[in-house]
């Protein structure tokens, strides 16, 4: 008898948000289980939300170590399989460096950790276990975010030489009311780090241009700032970007920018064509030509690059969201659980999947940019080192 | 230890389409468990098609009576508690009927059955036995389609004049290949019925336009023709309408409409306002007065009822779509199940799910239609009676 | 010396609307001078309103009797060369008559008479005269409605088989104050005739379908209703089409479409392609496939028709609108006049204006809608006979 | 008997582009007569263009110095009272000096001048001479730019906090061919001077900017660069900007991004609301909240400011473009001009015509910007002086 893959979950209680989203993306397909968690820090908590989720209260552990314990000792084939890290930010590396070493894999909320120097050990800790990283950098896993990210593999567009990566919102304009949990967590610096904006937003903005480019940032040139006063960390920003390819671009990032929801958005100039997409009408990829009709690029419509069609589950017209995006995540993190069970390689499918690298380029980025605003010099080089920062 | 509601699918074996998308929608909360299936009226293809599912093989049934007898054997907390039906259309009848005989409810892939007569029985058998039914009229399942009901049953529109509604395609604008079994069963009167067009997307027309207005069409003037040579089931057709409100309006429903993907819209003109909402762009409802700006109401963006608020899943700008939607029909339901287990009266948003009676209103939406085609008097009354219609 | 083209205006007095957007239209490409007028009934208003249009009192007219007898004696190189015809729809028919046996050429206003008949009657006087005439069906102006038109002659698209064409407005949604003088003509039989809104804009909707489609209404299907209890005429209404080569379609006016300004929309489905242009936005022109990306063609992009390429004036990018459109009707038929003058053949462009073809089809049109309306049989053949109607 | 404003020209002789576009501007409502021109520095040329314009030969002159001369010996109501100056951009200044010298209004192409001394040169003389002087930002001409200005300036925003305005053009992402005269003398440091994408369309960014906020750039950080190899002036460049208010912003310009037409774009965000503007869908103004429905402000619909109501000419839904918003600024000049002739003061509506200050703004923004781009610190001080630039 085939089983699905088994999770075990840390963080995601009752009332928290992106637990919540991660359970249902790893439900979807109907490939995976969850069996187990540590929902909460408060042990009546944690088993309450267990229970409300319908598992087995045995099951429903009151700590992360609690839990990678006495999973460890269940029989393989009942024990959980993999992690899904859901709780602020800066439990992240504590509890991913104990799943590595109970011989879970983990699949992490966003941002890998609290710091950069924190991601490269954990980066330096896989290397050490036979265990899977996942990262769930959502907007990667948008079928048509991977169709742009092919076209330009294969050179349709030619060289890339301008690249224009926005994600504005406008939730943060006003100071947000005490009792505003998701706001007031990520402006204080002690659960949030460095930075506020670039941390949450521009940082996907970041790993979308580098994605889809299939380049990497080299140079950059910030403005942060916090346009609500008495901000410790910044709400807004721009940044000017150079590739290492030598193409040019700037990242706009904002929480201040009234009425915007979750905009996030990219344009890609190449020598050919162009390429634009925006996350809040997924389904479109618009590709543009100089001296050729605009076209506009459907879901499920005509040829599609493989992998974009292999993370598209409905036929065209059918719109697919946000959830079914992050569960391509999942459903493709659960393949390479799957294969390596088997002893077998993933396939080029699973293995796209944000992981280590992207975690560490990610982090990497926040620190490089809140350095860069700090520094009266124009350009600033792109390192992948931990920065000594004081906001 | 509670538990989740427990499904038995009937149809949806490997290869079939809308059977999957009825496990997504059912997975997608995580309060559904499937736990048995006759997928095929192939033993073999239904136990391997189960398996694929990771259900145990012992519940993986040779046929729908297998199953019904043999669940209905298991212990209370074990046996499936309702039914997806998945099969093709002419297949519903049987199934739904045998399923209310043993006491299953019922979660009925569209259209109802293959007649209006059968759905009329249906209806009485459901008198007769104390069981749920729900249909999957999936575009009702859309967040911003309730809010439109919402606003207009609140007065916000005024008294609605005018509807506009369509639902174009065009995949079956050329002679489909024989390979294309979606295509061939749909214009075959043996298993689609008397009806292509208007019994495939016409009716989820009918039924958004009566869901959004809360009127009911009480005449019609039908137009249905088979553009593709050596068709005997239309292929497109429009539709004058009268409602009993005295709004009149117009439906439009292709599957020749070249480049049209599935493009199920609504324009509702009342006396004060105008509603517009896209299933393609289904996070955004638009309401336009004369004298004041266009106002784009958006999913999870400043007040909208409680009604939409408790089928949307995730904040503003994180696109919500059609699996999301069929789920919330799902979730609704299960609502429904476990409500009728613990005895106590479902919520209005549990009981905000399609059933019998718009099955009835649904099939003889189809009847009705193919046979005011075929007269040459301007407009027939919208009957629910069996028509006698020879193609 | 080269001279510009001379007209005469009759109507468009001060506080019209329509007489201004003919003479902006005739003034755009510098072709055109305004030479005189009689702008109003009333001898003072006229001449008011000729002295604030900087022309010559001597040439401001009491009447378009007087205007047409003292121009007609002066000398040739001076006298107007047409008229432009921007009266109250009554007067149009015995000011182009007259027009006519003075030799002067026409430019009508919409629609072109008060009844068929008369247009009919003018179709006939024109065979007698050696005069020009020209219809401002302005929509038919717009250069992405030539492409769309050229690209089906072409059979770009393959045979045509649906065409939808709607054009709604809300403006007459309430009854309209007295004082709204556009409202109260339109409504009035004495003064509109025996339809509003067919006579107002569907009989725009049904020109730009037959120039689209190059093709024409052969029977229809009408419902016209008066929404706003009271009303003497239409003020909406939807006609199913057929047209003589076989294509079905849908016409669809509105004045009480809450909220819509003057969407007038026409899309076209062939066995091959499909086309979408809306007036709103008239520099896009949307092709679409099936399994192809969707086209937006955009005006002064890639390779355009000559025809919609000669009917431009700027580069990509920098909208043309209304205005733009109905000076391609004037300035192509001032080609027209000039190349009558000078004894030599219109050129193609020229030659693309709307004339008394276009007048008897649209006249025919509103009273065929009418009867048909009135009829309780479902189709009615579209004739080019006067018909007799009582409201 | 009143008369029309007398217009002269330089520049836009034929085969000219730009000069055809202030003919059909200052055509369009009828107020502005062309009397003369000097349309080409070769007299043939220059006679044929005025004699195809249905000049009178006499007054189409061999050159401007001819023109000003003659024209200045007619009587006063014969004589030119104004000069378009459409010539290439190094003519600009020696025209209108000369023309302000002889007594004449100047209606200058952008940008003003060659360089920002020369401006400030014009503006010293302007202070001398009687004249009136105004610039043809023709962006700022549109109806909702104006709409937006005044929205601000009456703090329905709250406090302006970020702006993001974009000019992206991709018809330069190709080395142009050499009979491209429109790309050859941009790119050509001794006819454009010594910026190609930021003289060209940066300005208009800035300008728009500038006059949407109601506030004037006060730093900047600037990376322009040349994407097409060999290129001596920039093709694309991005600002970051910060304004006197606080305010913070950027700003896109390119002429090497595939597929744009002209795409001119802009997004402020206040502490209130936000608007956003698009000149390529200039009928629409977008207004967004936190916690409400987006608006779409129309063109003609509901209540619109003074200021942009007297700037439109059509009712809602009939589209107005790209050469109604030039015409608006030579309409609204041609009141400065018959004012002052009256002697009166011109109208607000009147005065809103960029003159004088937004040239010497523009000109000083082109020689910041490449100064900062330049500099390898971060913050570049906007000053209005001249600067010493080697390329």
């Amino acid at each position: 008898m085939t089983k699905k893959i088994r999770m075990g979950m840390v963080g995601g209680g009752q009332g928290a948000f992106i637990g919540a989203v991660h359970r249902m993306a790893a439900n979807l397909d109907g490939q995976i289980e969850l069996v187990c968690g540590a929902f909460s820090s408060n042990e009546t908590r944690s088993i309450e939300s267990g229970k409300a989720l319908y598992l087995d209260p045995a099951r429903c552990y009151a700590s992360y170590q609690q839990m990678f314990e006495q999973e460890a000792q269940l029989p393989a084939e009942q024990r959980m399989q993999f992690v899904a890290i859901v709780t602020p930010n800066h439990m992240h590396f504590p509890v991913a460096k104990m799943a590595f070493e109970y011989g879970f894999h983990v699949m992490s909320d966003k941002p890998a950790t609290f710091t950069l120097a924190e991601t490269l050990e954990l980066q330096s800790l896989l290397s050490k276990h036979d265990v899977l990283y996942g990262l769930t950098h959502t907007y990667t896993g948008y079928p048509l975010v991977k169709e742009a990210r092919q076209r330009i593999a294969n050179g349709d567009l030619g060289d890339i030489t301008k690249v224009v990566v926005e994600y504005p919102q406008g939730w943060l304009a006003q100071a947000p009311g005490e009792d505003n949990k998701q706001a007031s967590w990520r402006l204080d610096p002690k659960q949030a780090g460095i930075s506020c904006c670039m941390g949450d937003i521009g940082v996907h903005a970041a790993n979308l241009a580098e994605y889809v480019c299939g380049d990497e940032i080299s140079q950059i040139c910030a403005d942060l700032g916090s346009v609500v006063e008495g901000r410790k960390l910044d709400d807004d920003g721009t940044i000017l970007l150079k590739f290492r390819s030598g193409c040019r671009g700037v990242l706009m990032a904002s929480q201040i920018s009234v009425g915007e929801e979750n905009n996030l958005r990219i344009r890609a100039y190449g020598t050919k064509a162009a390429l634009e997409w925006s996350q809040q009408e997924p389904n479109s990829l618009i590709v543009k030509y100089n001296d050729q009709p605009i076209q506009i690029v459907r879901s499920g419509v005509g040829p599609l690059s493989d992998i974009a069609n292999a993370n598209l589950r409905i036929p065209a017209g059918h719109p697919e969201g946000y959830i079914e995006a992050f569960a391509n995540i999942y459903r493709n993190f659960a393949g390479q659980v799957r294969a390596k069970a088997a002893g077998v390689q993933a396939t080029a499918v699973e293995q796209d999947v944000p992981g280590i690298k992207e975690a560490v380029r990610g982090m990497a980025f926040i620190e490089n940019a809140v350095v860069s605003s700090q520094s009266d010099t124009k350009w600033h080089t792109f390192v992948i080192e931990p920065q000594n920062i004081t906001l």
